[in-house]
């Protein structure tokens, strides 16, 4: 079993959790729970979106959050990033001060569609728009639907493998392979990965993982066992699955540290620390959690 | 990734997890659930538990259980067990028409003095008497603790290996390896599985894994790659983790055969069969399950 000494986390609770929240969480209790994981190790994470506010009133307060994460950890390690739907967005993000952002297009036409309402080509165009607006802009792509889709079934890899080589070509920095409706096993994983890996070795790629059929972390285990030592991950596994209310979404970044702390895999998060955060989300945010760590820890002795 | 071509399922669901329910389950929703689980493919389970009927009085009905299923599938394929406790219970479980028991030892001699009351050595003793008062009976080691005991902690390779090593001089005929409270890494595993997989060629070994912290599908992967092609879990995930109510116990076949389903490996079970006898379990005796399969199926189209 050939794994790596040590992976890197992006958090994307802040950004994928709280815009699935309804009841409007403060700014107050958002940068504490920000801080909180930063304090915990967290060197990279999505810390907002710039969507419309009618779109998605929770992140109404992108600027304020950045600015004020900007302020406080300036010159810092901390890769502080934010979901920017369109050039506009981007526009917004930069001019806030950020200079590293996620852009989400689907492997699969329908979903793109239906996610963002464009085709595959115009989501692309628009990318290129922003690329070439702000070159040095570091542009982040989420490949979504990358091993499924709710409207087209299996996703070949093939059109995985097109979109990213599209949007490598039009100057994206960094590829997530993500499992948006939790579909993923662990044979498909390691095979998709090891194709991506293959065929874009100049780029970091990375995995976002659901747990809606329980197999995020096996599925963690497959991508590194190919190669993959970049995970998205949300803090108690809040977000990432609106069609399913009640089921496991987003990986939990706690699950994930658990294990590879148990199996002496660097992650640069201290566990104890990082669950401070997970409580600080569980008493102001959502108290049920499908974090599992977040339920076994709250038995002494287990 | 080497994976095997097909794994056997043991349910345990019907000993194990019904054994931690404190409301009374009648003898008429027992055996509904138990057969539609043989209907949707299992071929081997534990049906029920020969402990004493003042220890856990919801397995007072072993007999009447029992009887039943033998009544029913006489000449069938299926593998009825029953778990018992010493050698009393393996007469009773003898003397009602079964040929096969698991008895439980645990790795760590603090878990089983805590569990059983008894040193290994007590334990080993009581498990010779029982074979050499029943040699045709099929006696079956859960090798507790094998991962990490709540007591004593880490748990050495060495301690399970001395434990196998005299249970099968004994007259053993299969091992599982049992994470008792939910600790197991995949790494961990791995190499264990190899070992014992090395020294006791001669015998079936399979694992029993718990969910506790997210790990069982992973754990689960890294023992298939390992070789182990056994595996025991329990319908809706039901028990296991008697000191962590709330948090996730046994791996639920659900989810197990769901995996593998997807991965194309044979476990002989009909996924949408079987969630209806989880369903059942749903409905009739525990409203909320840890099973991730339940939750995700509740919502069409995912």
């Amino acid at each position: 079993m050939k794994l790596p000494a040590g992976i890197e986390i992006i958090e994307v609770g802040p950004r994928d959790g709280f815009q699935n929240i309804k009841t409007p969480i403060s700014i107050a209790t958002k940068l504490l729970i920000i801080e909180s994981m930063i304090n915990a190790g967290i060197g990279a994470m999505e810390i907002t979106s710039f969507v419309h506010p009618k779109a998605i009133p929770q992140m109404a307060d992108a600027e304020e959050i950045v600015k004020n994460i900007l302020a406080k950890h300036k010159g810092a390690k901390l890769r502080p990033i934010a979901l920017v739907p369109n050039l506009k967005g981007a526009q917004k993000a930069y001019n806030s001060g950020l200079r590293e952002v996620t852009y989400v297009i689907s492997a699969s036409e329908q979903h793109n569609l239906a996610n963002i309402n464009r085709t595959r080509e115009a989501s692309l165009a628009e990318l290129q728009s922003i690329i070439a607006v702000m070159p040095d802009l570091k542009v982040r792509l989420d490949a979504a639907t990358s091993f499924g889709c709710p409207f087209e079934g299996k996703v070949e890899a093939e059109l995985v493998l097109s979109l990213i080589q599209a949007a490598v070509e039009i100057g994206v920095r960094e590829v997530i392979l993500c499992d948006t409706i939790g579909v993923a096993q662990p044979q498909q994983v390691y095979a998709l990965a090891q194709k991506v890996l293959r065929e874009f070795s100049e780029i970091p790629i990375g995995m976002h993982l659901h747990d809606t059929r329980g197999m995020a972390l096996a599925n963690t285990l497959a991508a590194m066992e190919s190669g993959i030592t970049t995970f998205e991950t949300s803090v108690g596994g809040l977000g990432g699955c609106p069609f399913a209310p009640g089921a496991a979404g987003n990986a939990a970044t706690e699950d994930l540290v658990n294990m590879l702390q148990t199996m002496g895999i660097e992650t640069n998060v201290n566990l104890s620390q990082y669950l401070q955060a997970v409580y600080l989300v569980r008493d102001h945010i959502q108290k049920d959690l499908t974090s599992h760590m977040v339920n076994a820890c709250s038995y002494e002795g287990i």
